[in-house]
């Protein structure tokens, strides 16, 4: 019955809030990250969170993405134009690209921004959330997909998180379903399958296999050949001794060597597919190692040749492209896990007035014009109450200003970790604080 | 004819791409700003893009905002729930305090966020654009209002921009409008009608407030009241002298106490109103100075003691909140304008390989690693091809690799804007590019 009077406020379903402490960790992160992609000579990109439904929903049309276009939020603006949310950020990329003949190639771009699917909501799933994508256009050769894998490396070196990156082609997977004989209309469905081999095992997959009418000696085949073991090298060499030179066998070589070059560990992974089905080189994935919950994917993405020359619509104009799509709310997730939100504020020094007030304003503003993160007791409150705030709020240093310190220029500062207590003069405050 | 097979690439209407030298500039400006707002001592928040309608129009209901409510691109998610795009972050962030009743007082953050609003399209107005808000809830004190000026002080003159910042109180012109007898239900609209003091003049709001059936004398009276000249305090004494000591004189007189302490020069404006219905005391808002063309606002704001209370929908519960929306847009128009997009790339140096690709990996390798932002050429371009690109793209350093360079590990680093070269140690690369 009291409640009856209060409103009922929640959040749209699947969307979060994120409050100071979790906001900091994810700045923090966000910012880690667009270092890395600048130290790799990538320049940023920002385009709109709202599209025209007819040019968002092209590249389902060439990649027969029918099941993503189904989860986007669609609406109409006043003009009555047919309008929807961004799903993702790469057909956006494919869009700017081929609006901006004048761009230099190679371009290579960098994207941080959320994205928003209206799908059923589980666990870690929500309805929006951040993506971070980084690719090269203009280079077809595969050194541009090392310089990629290479990128991904340094960022999970400098997030601290072990990761391992397995690596494949979806050139090498064409030429093993055609040398298997899998006949061209069934190869996508069965990519489709072997794409859940960690999930469902390989007895998982060969029984998904036989329901879609795949003959048994070939399904035999093909694991046989896609499920190899060895080091990288001895695994390519297998598949080439049975199925010969092959683009995808060669394509493999020539990225081997460039990730040896590049200093990249990697795992050569046969049967890795990546489902969608724009990619046309190398493909990869990348997982925590030593990670035995369900192993999220944290990236991963591949050579997409084909699909701005198709945004633009003219044959003649084509432009290579790969990339990769960043997980940023699973990396999060592990990052908090591992960290805890253990950064509550911005805030270096909370300055508590001794019946001060007024003339600790001049002293506020002064630590300010340091670009000391400062705040100050604004409700005159006691001195054990303004203590109690800055500790709830996470503040480390508390700064007490009474008569004696205004007529001395000075602060007595508390390290609210160690609990030490030191007179500080004011044009010292900063680099005390920094110490 | 040539056109035909070419897709029809659009924007949605409103809404534009930012490439790379205006999303560097504009992270710049963002940067400062968060930078500063973390001086003030605030902190950040995040909240979601899509809220439910329900929630995200209460403050309509509140504040009788049906123009902005009409502007709220809306859409249904796959449960038939109505939802929306926010169309600005106040709302929000009622709502967050609302839903936390744990959070400590005062709280202080700061959003830097996209807003949506499907109104119509003029020169410099988007659909989609930013705002940067800041707001100190829980002190009903004027001393948080006079922070609040005194970070707008400060942020502008970090920004380089030269700005007059306007002041009143809503309590003092409703003090002004009750002592010259405007009919209560008229209050609101004639206060609609002061705002356009600056836009259409003295005359022109004399013309509107007799249409909308004000008496002559009355308008005579309040207009001599609102238009007074002299200093801050000359005005103030002035309005005293006749209206007596009222609420709003007094809430001035402390406001100005205040501001002296924070020593900020700013104009009181006695006719300044905020459109705005929910502002219940001190109001202020920042244009350039010296502007003779349309003078946009750049921020405006105030103090709202009353809508987060009735987001909770108790009245024992109330939550007095002073702050400020900052245009960011109208903020980079002018600095775009004054600076030019001067910096193309955030890229330090483009590393020129002559047949030396291959070898070439490591030496960028090993300055990636010393956190330089570095790219090379992928294409097995020739050097003077390499140079044009680099120079289009404005990176300021190049450096060339050949044999000779690799057998005594150094670089031949040009600088693109003197053309100077010069021969750099590997190890000395950093030093030399900061220096």
């Amino acid at each position: 019955m009291q409640e009856k009077s209060k409103n009922k406020l929640e959040l749209a379903r699947g969307f979060r809030d994120f409050p100071p402490e979790e906001k900091i960790l994810r700045d923090k992160i966000l910012s880690e990250m667009k270092k890395v992609f600048e130290i790799y000579g990538f320049v940023p990109l920002e385009t709109p969170i709202v599209e025209r439904l007819d040019v968002m929903t092209l590249k389902s049309i060439f990649c027969e993405q029918s099941d993503v276009v189904s989860e986007i939020y669609t609406f109409k603006d006043q003009g009555g134009r047919e309008l929807g949310l961004r799903y993702e950020l790469t057909f956006q990329l494919a869009r700017f690209v081929a609006m901006n003949p004048q761009l230099r190639m190679p371009f290579k771009r960098y994207q941080i921004g959320t994205v928003y699917r209206d799908g059923p909501i589980k666990a870690g799933r929500y309805r929006e959330f951040y993506q971070c994508d980084v690719d090269i256009v203009g280079v077809p050769g595969v050194i541009a997909d090392a310089e990629i894998i290479s990128l991904l490396n340094f960022l999970f070196k400098c997030l601290n998180l072990e990761v391992n990156i397995e690596v494949n082609s979806r050139k090498l997977l064409n030429d093993v379903l055609d040398w298997v004989g899998i006949p061209k209309p069934l190869q996508e469905s069965t990519i489709i399958s072997l794409d859940k081999l960690k999930k469902i095992g390989k007895q998982g997959v060969l029984e998904e296999l036989q329901v879609k009418g795949i003959d048994q000696k070939k399904i035999d085949c093909l694991l046989d050949l896609l499920c190899v073991s060895g080091n990288n090298l001895d695994k390519l060499n297998f598949i080439k001794k049975i199925i010969g030179d092959t683009p995808g066998i060669n394509e493999l070589n020539e990225l081997f060597e460039y990730l040896s070059l590049y200093n990249v560990d990697f795992i050569f992974l046969p049967s890795l597919a990546r489902g969608l089905a724009y990619y046309t080189g190398p493909i990869w994935e990348i997982f925590l190692k030593n990670e035995n919950e369900l192993n999220v994917s944290l990236a991963g993405g591949g050579r997409w040749d084909n699909m701005i020359g198709k945004y633009v619509g003219d044959e003649k104009i084509n432009y290579p492209a790969t990339g990769v799509g960043i997980g940023f709310e699973p990396i999060m997730e592990l990052i908090k896990k591992r960290d805890g939100l253990s950064i509550k504020t911005t805030s270096q020094l909370f300055i508590v007035p001794i019946n001060t007030q007024k003339e600790c304003i001049k002293y506020v503003e002064y630590l300010r014009s340091q670009n000391i993160n400062v705040s100050m007791d604004l409700l005159n409150r006691s001195t054990s109450k303004n203590v109690e705030y800055a500790n709830a709020l996470g503040i480390p240093f508390v700064g007490f200003i009474g008569v004696d310190e205004l007529n001395s220029n000075k602060l007595k500062i508390k390290n609210m970790k160690t609990g030490e207590e030191k007179f500080v003069p004011l044009d010292e405050v900063k680099s005390f604080l920094n110490s």
